[in-house]
């Protein structure tokens, strides 16, 4: 992968997961986001991908964040959380700044209630991992590079 | 009372809820929040509880909020208004914080349109108390109470 | 609250609720249909009111009572229990009746079955209390004789 | 009318019905059980009908009551009130005692919230009068006796 | 009934109204619509009231007559037929006409296909008689009339 | 079967079954209900059970009845009738008692009106035998007295 | 905009709108067909437009004046009124005309009954204008002469 | 098939259908509506069989010509184009004169709109043929008139 | 015009509609939001209106400056954007500051994805302008002034 | 029931029944297939009836092997397992080989998810029995047997 | 025809179809599947196609004959039977052959129960021969070949 | 990695995927079956895990399939494809196994079709990885030998 351009990954983790690792941790694991986040920088040094990451419970402002990543970020990476069933200006968000962007959940969606099995970002993302903890967003980020490698060559 | 440990009861009110006294008072009444809040101190004192309030017309703010309580609220009073109905988001902040809480409304939302018919965080909550005006407050601070009483005896 | 004139709340207790504190007690609790109706008496003289209490498993005792007390009750407390979900006719009754009414759940219905979700009473009624055991009927009671007091001032 | 045979029909009153007259007026009319009893048999002279009332609040004793009338009554008016839109029951002791049946309500329910637009006696009834006050059961015994009269020439 | 004015009530018959007698006499019956229209003079007669006769094929015609009934017609007397369940153009046209009007059916629409069980017209009528064949515009009759008579007094 | 401890199953009737073989024959057959009861009482001899019967149409009186059985019945087999598809109540009224409970119809229920497809009972008892008359009862006594054996031995 | 070509525009009336300013004035405000009319065209003339109404009770007139609109107008107005919520082939034919079309109503369609929230021609049309009495019309011949302009620069 | 009786067939196009060939030519083709009339006035020569065609934009209309058939025709192929998905009147038509009815589609509506894919007229016609452009038409007339020689003979 | 009082119109531009000019050209058109906003300011000029814009991707931020607007604007022209669908706070906040508000929006929402086709801001509002890229702002602030005129005259 | 002439009956498995007793014993038991198997020859010895026993995971070995049953089998005794919900072509293969079939359930599907309360089997099958483990096929081979017997008595 | 040239068209029989003839004569008609495709294969003869056929139970060995006849088979006339409205697996299957397929069926499916009005094949198919027994598949293949002779021109 | 026990998973690929690379190349991608299997195997060495592939058109071969995996593999991949939105005994065949297992789709499947956008085996997986092509395969793997390595440490 040495010869390959480097890359900008931008992650954006949506409401409540800065509390990661302390709350509920039966459904979502003992990773804190700050674990989250210095993996996916190790997994990006071993991708050639310079990963910022950026957590809000405000869906302005990472509607913000994202309208100034045009331009910047190669991808996206993004954890919406709640949002994920709830705002469509999420979506139009992620449509909006055109960066080919991969959704993760911690948990598998599937098996939680009705109004968790639809996503306003899904259908403008790339693809979607959920289900395996902290590995989603490794997975995830491996996801987004192979896309973009693939792209770009 | 006496005898009993003093609690802390953190009441949060959500969007446009401080326009309450001037905004559609055929629906919501004429009594202004600062008055809703004073009451319930009032009445905490008599309950033996430190009641501090919060209100914010962002959904984000109320999140952060919610996320600071771990380890020094006892008990949520939370009227997510407009929120209750649409914000998976505030569901699970409430969720996530693990703090008993109790959701209350103004107007009996069960008269309304049929969108305020489900509340993404009555299925996280206590209970609920609605239709009583601001004495739904107070009702809803003596729930509170009543089942914190309950559960450290 | 001396100066006030005594008031007059019928209790009405719905199908089932005979078996209160000897059934399903880990989502009913333990106390007795008896000590619920001895808490509103006591309730009631802290506020002036006399407490009138009745139970039926039959729909249509329930609605002989309701028809029985106008120019009677001042305001009606009612747990319609099953009946709650599927009874037009107790709605009915209760809109006929015309007497300010107030309705409770011992248990949290917004966590329960989704055909528990809607009520054919709430619609009809000025409020609801939810999820807080016996202490729903405490703080009905409250709820109501607070809007009578201010009706009637 | 004369040389026809005489008839026999049963009107039935459903629940809350003995409150008419006194309650919700702008809704249902002045006009009491009673008085509309004492019409339907004056009709029912003028179409050489016996003409016998029942009313009640309970399902059950409708259920009795239909169940009794096998090889009694030659026609049925009811007016289910609210059992109309709930019970499967009634639907099914109308189509078990299979004497033609007549379903009438004061108001046009067609008009009135939309659980009030499904009836479970009109599928087995012979037709439905709705909308004109007391006046729809004197019109439904019109249309009933009709029926019979051109059943058995 | 002498002393009363005499009104002028317009009937409306819908689509297919033309083949009756010939068409489906299974479920229609075997009466024409003239002899219809002949029994409604008859009635008419005998309640002091003038009846006009109107079948049309289409939506458009009826809606360019019931335009014109303004200030002429005292009542409408209308059998949408299979416009009933599609027409929101005619429910439109019976309420901007202003005039009381009564819904009829030949056949009990409650027991036929679910698409039959939605009237478009009875939500704008004073009420609705549906399921004795000819029989349902005499009765229609008798109640427009006594509506219209009540409303007169 | 000879060593087996003698039990008691209370067999329930519901609505219009008391009309059992005289009515609508084609759909529920020729067999009274005291037949069946006999059948049933046959039964029980050979299995070791006493069995007892009760008819009601009166969901009030089935839900005192069921009530009435905590400690005194070992299992209990229901014929809902037309309450199966709407009593919250009765559900509630067997989850509550907290004996076996098994749900028989005479019908088969699934190839009959789509209301009929669902069962507020079936979701609290053991299990359902629908489709074979007077049989489901002998069936269903079977399966409950096995259920009964096998959970005591 | 005197440089610019003259522009034809029709205007299409739908069912009922003849009565305008005489029905239901409280919805549809006093403003005549006529008075409308003469305001297009003097707006028309302003914007160097032809505008011609037609006005019909009758879909399948309004389906042959469309058909006959090919190569003849720029540009089409239509409030299709009742047809608006059931008439595939109004969508149709104005699909089929091919000609950019501009869809008004009078009032505020989103708040009044759900069947009047959904439009069969919206989705073949430019766009709406709703809720604005007469005004929408101006407002949609402006929009409509705007669009013309654009796409014929 | 000379030895066999000369047979009628009236062709019924709907709405819309006379602009065939000049509107959304890459949905609906670029035959005309008089060459289809061409062609299959050539197969019925073919079949023995005299084809009379009628096309009409008014729901009306069509139904005034359907009621006209009686009698007269032998197999009617109908097309009703936007009316197929909205008339219940249409359905009504058909199923009221009697007579063997093939319904045709230029396009597979299933694979257009959802609200393409319920037909009013399907379920009273003897089968469908969508999907073939002009060529529906004459396989709907070999499918007629095999049913109808089938029948006949 | 010179006669009429000036008004003030705020103007509100939801979620990233910031973006505008650069993100999604095809539906959105090339038109940057400070663009818009000078044409609405140099309409205002024409039409005696002052013209105060505002956008923010914070639905709290919106809903903050809604509540400031009490008193000081005359009228409220926004575009929701994504949270017109899903913001019950949004439609909350236009009723509760009791201005009139026209809702625009740049595409026409009808042609588009099944969940844009609902507005929580629409049954609060005056009426709606959809579909005609930035002129829906100008259109709509005609609508808005017009309104205002009328209801100041 | 020695007089009585031998039958036969075939039983079939559906998909995952051959890891029946190893696989989620906590919902279906630990008896295996082969021990079923055993029992219903048992019974069948008893019964004077010849049992024939048949498993596949494969949708169109069970159809292949229905339809070879015409003329070979008096009765079927099915569990359809995953199928019984979702083949239509396994219900037409049951209702195309004309043989009385009753349906039968290890679990009670009532209680587990809702994709499991409809099935294709149960609306051509004389009855169902669901709930009691491996008893199920016991009771549902009495139950077909009894059928058999009355229905060639 | 003769200077055309010769193509293939494979005939795909779904679930059941081998039973044709003897199994519900009433709904499916006398002719045996031998007879269809000797017939077929006699139309092919007059429209210089070969024809072959294939009937399969298994879901699984139509995919595979399917997926075998890419660059084999010119055109396709499948009859999906029961795999029709439950097979996503045959759509797929369809779409990925890339061949021109005609969906056929003996019965007329929109006058059955509701759950046969999908196909998961028509969305991919040419078009739909629907009611016509027999003659559907002789249809369906003229209707085949003339859309390939016309591709192929 | 070395020191870890070697583990065994097995790859399940569903309908039509052996058309891979050949069929809809622009939706799934022009990499073949075997080329995925390659690239499994390849990495299977890089994480010490024996991968073994399986394709059918089958589902009762897949059935058969997982069912023999009991005891033999440490993990499961499976790409139902189209039997992932259909079949129940698929869903059922993985929690039967009781095998962790991971699903796996080419496509983003909710950017497709509305009946795509469930799935009967996520609720009983892992998780899910979709959107990827080829990829979501490898990413399938790396989750799926993550989380065995996780339980098994």
């Amino acid at each position: 992968m040495s010869g390959e351009p480097r890359l900008r990954v931008d992650v954006i983790h949506g409401p409540n997961l800065q509390l990661l690792g302390t709350r509920e941790v039966q459904v979502y694991g003992t990773t804190s986001l700050a674990e989250i986040d210095a993996r996916l920088i190790e997994l990006g040094e071993e991708l050639a991908v310079d990963v910022h990451s950026f957590q809000s419970n405000h869906e302005g402002e990472i509607l913000d964040h994202l309208g100034s990543l045009g331009g910047v970020a190669d991808g996206i990476l993004i954890n919406p959380a709640g949002l994920t069933h709830t705002s469509v200006a999420l979506g139009d968000g992620v449509a909006g700044v055109g960066i080919p962007t991969v959704e993760v959940h911690l948990s598998n969606t599937a098996t939680r209630e009705s109004f968790r099995h639809h996503s306003y970002v899904a259908s403008v993302a790339v693809g979607v991992v959920a289900g395996f903890g902290w590995r989603s967003y490794l997975l995830g980020l491996r996801a987004l590079v192979g896309q973009l490698r693939d792209a770009s060559s």
